[in-house]
């Protein structure tokens, strides 16, 4: 029987709810830390800054309705998404480029939280070589392909300069790794099948100075999402 | 007359659009450097990662519907975006505590580009003091209030270990900062009108992780962004 038929692949998620899977989880994560068990719906969406009803629409497709007059169950609810995004697997990870931005990512806290376990750390560098970071030796690049055979690594991130991110990609894809996160400042082309996600640290700068920019010119800055739906379309004599 | 009558504060933005803008920033930008001057709303909706009924209501709020048959001029819609996001005037930054992380953000290329300067680099480290980052000098924390003064900072940056960033925070807001970019690890408490938003490096890891799980799997990853409307709700038997 092939895994197409299985009841797994039944559940298709709109690619905006996984995205918002790892903010209900990380939401999830602060209310249990703080001790709170059950939670509603609007509590956990205000945690998680969405609208409630986006809320219960993203956790339908996982099957989570919550109970009435209850809530959520906290853990339960965090076991489930962290079983849909994957993460109650280990992911063993490399990282191609140990300057700052490597540095940093290496002793990222929030990647071993979530079931990523950085397994090696390379650069082309050999002045780096054997340097230890977060208890990681630093490895020649060119270790790249027996690491990935050897760990099993569907996951790298570059952060290495932009003139490199390619070749480091192609590398990485020729390896075997079918999923990477750039963090270079430069646009990737890969293969049809590898995923590639690029973060963009200006982007949430950007959304802070939308709101700044609002609150200098006494505005209302936007509106929560989901509301805009109830909202006439803006008139061209407006603009 | 007051600012809140202006026609200025007739648009008023979901607050999920205001996060895809400076996403379709980025997406223009690329195009731009390639030498595209005009792109259809498919092109840019597919540069962008969104689907292209979205995009053009995202954009119908800005006053931009494109030319039928010609598109949008890429030149004019960026320039319309980075209006409306605020990034055509220029944001004065501080970044607080300069580790690694704080060393990467004070070298992001991402930033500069776009409209955020770095004024000041504050660390409470006094071994820290003096050394030059991207050319700019690290100054003590205890200059906070008298840089945000001078400069007219609106905007901060917390690159702190997780037990300072609220102590920081305080303090920021003391100063007449409004707006704070956290990446430490740590939830932080402000008073009403300061906006904070966290940046979790693992959340793009996570997505990527939802993808490996379901190739591992054979089945279809997700529907694109906005295709899940024409889809049938899952049943309870299929979960």
């Amino acid at each position: 029987m092939s895994a197409r038929n299985s009841s797994e692949t039944a559940r298709v998620i709109p690619e905006a709810t996984v995205a918002r899977l790892p903010v209900y989880l990380r939401a999830l994560t602060a209310l249990s830390e703080s001790g709170i068990r059950t939670c509603s719906s609007e509590e956990l969406a205000t945690a998680a800054g969405v609208n409630s009803a986006k809320l219960r629409k993203d956790l339908s497709y996982l099957g989570s309705y919550g109970t009435r007059g209850v809530g959520y169950d906290v853990e339960y609810l965090r076991y489930q998404i962290a079983r849909e995004i994957g993460v109650t697997q280990d992911w063993p990870v490399v990282i191609v480029g140990i300057g700052n931005l490597g540095h940093a990512l290496a002793n990222y806290s929030g990647f071993r939280s979530r079931g990523f376990r950085v397994v090696a750390l390379l650069d082309a560098d050999p002045e780096r070589h054997d340097e230890l970071v977060a208890g990681v030796a630093v490895q020649p690049f060119d270790d790249l392909e027996s690491i990935v055979e050897e760990h099993g690594v569907a996951i790298g991130v570059i952060a290495t300069p932009a003139l490199a991110a390619q070749n480091v990609a192609d590398r990485m894809v020729a390896a075997g790794i079918s999923s990477i996160l750039n963090f270079a400042p430069a646009v990737l082309t890969v293969p049809e099948g590898v995923d590639v996600r690029k973060v963009d640290l200006s982007i949430e700068l950007q959304i802070l100075a939308y709101h700044e920019q609002r609150k200098a010119h006494g505005a209302q800055g936007s509106l929560p999402d989901g509301v805009a739906d109830g909202v006439p379309e803006v008139t061209e004599a407006a603009l």
